[in-house]
């Protein structure tokens, strides 16, 4: 049996650690920037790829992510199955109800968002050939099909994870937008398979066009409904004469790998079929939220990262440019697509944000232009420059999509009381009253914008008159409005002995947060209090935050309590 | 960039979920037959690979799980990844301190499982090399060196899923055979990174042997000091300010891979690396369990699973069969490392007993042979038929140890009542009062093993008033011994307006347990009962076992609550 030399293993290894580090850490520097880690994980790959890394280290660059011969192909593997499993787990999240409930909305959407980029770009590359980049020897009509499809198809996958970092994945909105995309690309990659067909490639080495389509669809209908019946007759069986969590486990990944390799057997992508056992799996309320849970988070930390770092390995971006061909593709490639879908939202009812934040999700393009991109490639029916303009309009749009619905929906996080505590704002407190408490952690901040400590303790002491701020369960809450403030602060003080805040139950507090917000923003208080409260109710919560070292454990505790 | 085909996707996916299917289906049945589920997992590549389905449908099987080409590649580049994803979680779970504590018996042992079979291999293929099938062309030392190296390592993977699977891997036993088989193959690879500089070519391109030895020797050292004090350091530095649980996990997964691909360079096994990564990361109170549970979870059931089955897909067992060849090379190798580390075992100050155990432990051979065995084969030192024969070799110590020291050390599962729950076991009581109640029980059971229900009520009612069996909260456990019953019965009845059974606490019994017990069984009822007490003082599982809609939902409630 052949097996790989001990290079391939090393170099393997080394390249998926090293994506894998680059990909999490600039996913994680973006969520610092308020952006979708996936904005990180693709700008990982650009890095590491041959358009930064490979300019300035060319053999390491290549060495390390191999562009051809085994190394590339472990690679594309690696990446394959990173997909596959990434959209089950986005099937698995999707609510197949909601789609159901925007059946009417969702098909105008999903149609107006092919129709609209479909007609554009088939209009462009048929009128205008030598703009759209057509090589000499290329057949018109194939070109102009293809051109058409690249610019219709959205990246589901892309889209999926935009919408999940956005915390908007579950939302009607979001759902829209996932079944619209699941819809749109079906018959995208039908268009496809008939391109190749007329190209004399077919997608498929086993089934003609029409049988692929025939196949899509009885394959759709079927796991939507006989196999999601069985499914959910399944999953208490196996639970209860398998191992757990081993059972459900074994049986749901493999399940979407056979499924994913059926949907690439007959032509269409394999994505499509881990996708849909995805959703035939998800909303059964057997699938207990732990196994969801283990497979979530593996995938979405691990396969994911890997997957969409791998993008921007795949070209280099300098050497085949053509700024006037990136132009026009990724002009036309927007306008399409943005109009046509929120044209779309509009005919369903939606509002115009709405329908803005549809056509800016839909946008996104991905990795199935860039597999389109390379088949045409590979077929003589396109040059590297337009291929490289095909993977930057995808990589633009599918970086636009998040920043562009995140402003468009206005979406803030909500804001957590940790974001507000200084480095410096946890202490051991020697007070054992009130008001030398209230005065201990005022002296700890020190002057806050050039407002006195006399000032804080003073005000905070006046609303303390008002009313006393001991929440229960040993948690007090002394606070003020100052007039002057800009941003909340939040200083925290333990109490071993606990201090008397006059709790409804009676109860010292060992826990005191002094709390300061802009006279003039009336949503911070509100929210910093709920958070607070929410976060120490929980018992475990407070026993291990009186032990902790110092504000590195603490927000740990927080984070790892809260799921934050 | 190079791409893999259509049809390379489809055949990589489609044999991915076919072996995970097989071995998880085969690992569940082997578990309900008390074996390990290595075992099951290892059959299930048999019978895939060439020995069974190869032999009855050539086609199919080739097809589905190529032996040359790109597809057997990517199966090896999965199959690579699956074993260094493994080692990382057995080096999280292994316990370090013990081995400290242990330090002189986990030498002894280490040194003796090694010197022993070492010697006996090397005598054997250096007195008698017609009878160990050496080639006609080969050199005799090399030939004897191979040999004995190949009879003297263990298979760390093999050995601590073993481990794990009877529940033995964090016992003192279980540390000191871990830490004596990593001290083993340690040793084994070195000597096989000689042999290999011997024949004129280096297990690393980039080391000579000596460097090979001082940086493998440097790694364990450092991984074990500084890399374990940084890592303690940085992961709570990570939980607090990176995304919950991705930045631990993105952190931990690709520490893992650089580790192996580093260990993979200097010339020693990548499984080494990412072992001693995990060394280093698991016993870190920062390393929350959740953390552990996700990467152990997908790990266990999915890559560990690929990997085990994978060794079966290897050869075709009934071609090459020489069974002469196969007896010695199996008596051979059982006797030098089973009599080998017993007496290490007992050099060490250990019980016979457990002497035994550590030798049918270690004896255990895997993965490293059939590598070292491939490299062999292909640089014309051994012929297909000793190939076959070390695979065999390896997979029946493999499949031997676990059974061996779960005989030795005489391990029992503990008892469960869900084991002794008929599947009309589940009732909905009508009986308003305890009598009733204890009537209409043992009326659904009905006659058991020939005696009637009129004995078995009046037995129970005769123990009851003895004295009341209410448990408290909402639990009351009927029960009796009877003379003549060969085997444990359990009957619950749900009453949803609860039952007096004279509780502690004043409670009604909503759950009647009726449990009845061998006359000279003790410890049956006990553990039965011990069993159900714990298992109903959860509240959340009181609450949902009485929605459940029968027998299945019961036994899925009960196994995902207690992890069984």
């Amino acid at each position: 049996m052949e097996s790989l030399s001990h290079q391939d293993v090393t170099i393997l290894l080394a390249g998926l650690g090293v994506l894998l580090a680059a990909a999490r850490l600039l996913g994680e520097i973006a969520r610092r920037f308020q952006l979708p880690a996936v904005f990180g994980e693709i700008l990982a790959g650009i890095l590491l790829g041959p358009t930064v890394l490979g300019a300035l280290a060319p053999n390491f660059s290549n060495l390390l992510f191999p562009r051809s011969g085994t190394g590339a192909l472990l690679l594309d593997g690696m990446v394959t199955l990173a997909i596959v499993l990434f959209l089950l787990v986005a099937g698995m999240e999707a609510d197949i109800s909601t789609v159901w409930r925007q059946g009417r909305a969702v098909a105008t959407v999903g149609l107006a968002g092919i129709v609209f980029p479909f007609a554009t770009g088939f209009a462009m590359a048929w009128y205008l050939p030598g703009l759209m980049g057509r090589e000499p020897g290329a057949a018109p009509l194939i070109f102009a099909l293809f051109i058409a499809t690249a610019l219709s198809i959205s990246a589901l996958p892309v889209i999926a994870k935009t919408l999940m970092d956005l915390d908007l994945y579950r939302s009607d909105l979001g759902m829209m937008i996932v079944a619209a995309a699941v819809f749109n690309d079906l018959i995208g990659w039908i268009i496809f398979a008939v391109i190749l067909g007329m190209m004399g490639v077919t997608g498929s080495d086993a089934f003609s066009i029409g049988s692929t389509i025939i196949l899509t669809l009885l394959f759709t209908l079927m796991m939507l409904t006989v196999a999601r019946w069985s499914i959910h007759r399944m999953l208490p069986w196996i639970q209860a004469h398998a191992s757990w969590p081993g059972g459900q486990l074994g049986f749901t990944l493999s399940v979407a790998l056979l499924g994913a390799a059926f949907t690439e057997w007959i032509g269409v992508h394999a994505i499509f079929g881990s996708f849909l056992v995805g959703v035939a799996m998800g909303d059964t309320p057997h699938f207990r939220e732990r196994i969801r849970g283990v497979i979530d988070q593996f995938v979405s930390f691990f396969f994911a990262p890997l997957f969409f770092a791998s993008i921007g390995l795949k070209v280099n971006f300098v050497e085949h440019f053509d700024p006037l061909l990136v132009l026009v593709v990724l002009v036309v490639a927007c306008l399409g697509k943005v109009l046509g879908c929120g044209l779309g939202g509009r005919l369903a009812g939606l509002s115009p944000r709405e329908s803005w934040a549809i056509g800016f999700g839909m946008n996104a393009r991905g990795a199935m232009e860039i597999i389109l991109g390379l088949l045409a490639l590979r077929f003589g029916l396109i040059g590297e420059p337009l291929f490289v303009a095909l993977v930057i309009m995808a990589i633009v749009t599918s970086l636009m999509s998040g920043p562009a619905m995140q402003s468009i929906l206005r979406l803030k996080k909500p804001r957590r009381f940790i974001n507000f505590l200084p480095s410096r704002g946890l202490v051991r407190l020697q007070a054992h009253d009130r008001d030398a408490a209230i005065a201990e952690l005022a002296g700890t901040l020190g002057p806050v914008e050039g407002i006195s400590v006399e000032t804080v303790v003073e005000a905070v002491r006046a609303r303390e008159r008002l009313m006393a701020t001991g929440l229960g369960y040993g948690v007090a809450v002394p606070h003020a409005r100052l007039a002057g403030l800009s941003e909340p602060v939040v200083v925290l003080g333990l109490s071993a002995a606990g201090i008397d805040f006059n709790a409804p139950d009676g109860k010292t507090a060992q826990f005191i947060l002094l709390i300061l917000t802009p006279e003039d923003d009336n949503g911070a208080q509100v929210q910093i209090l709920a958070d607070i409260a929410r976060t120490f109710r929980q018992r475990e919560f407070r026993q291990a935050a009186l032990e902790v070292s110092g504000m590195t454990e603490f927000l740990a505790l927080v984070k790892s309590t809260t799921d934050g």
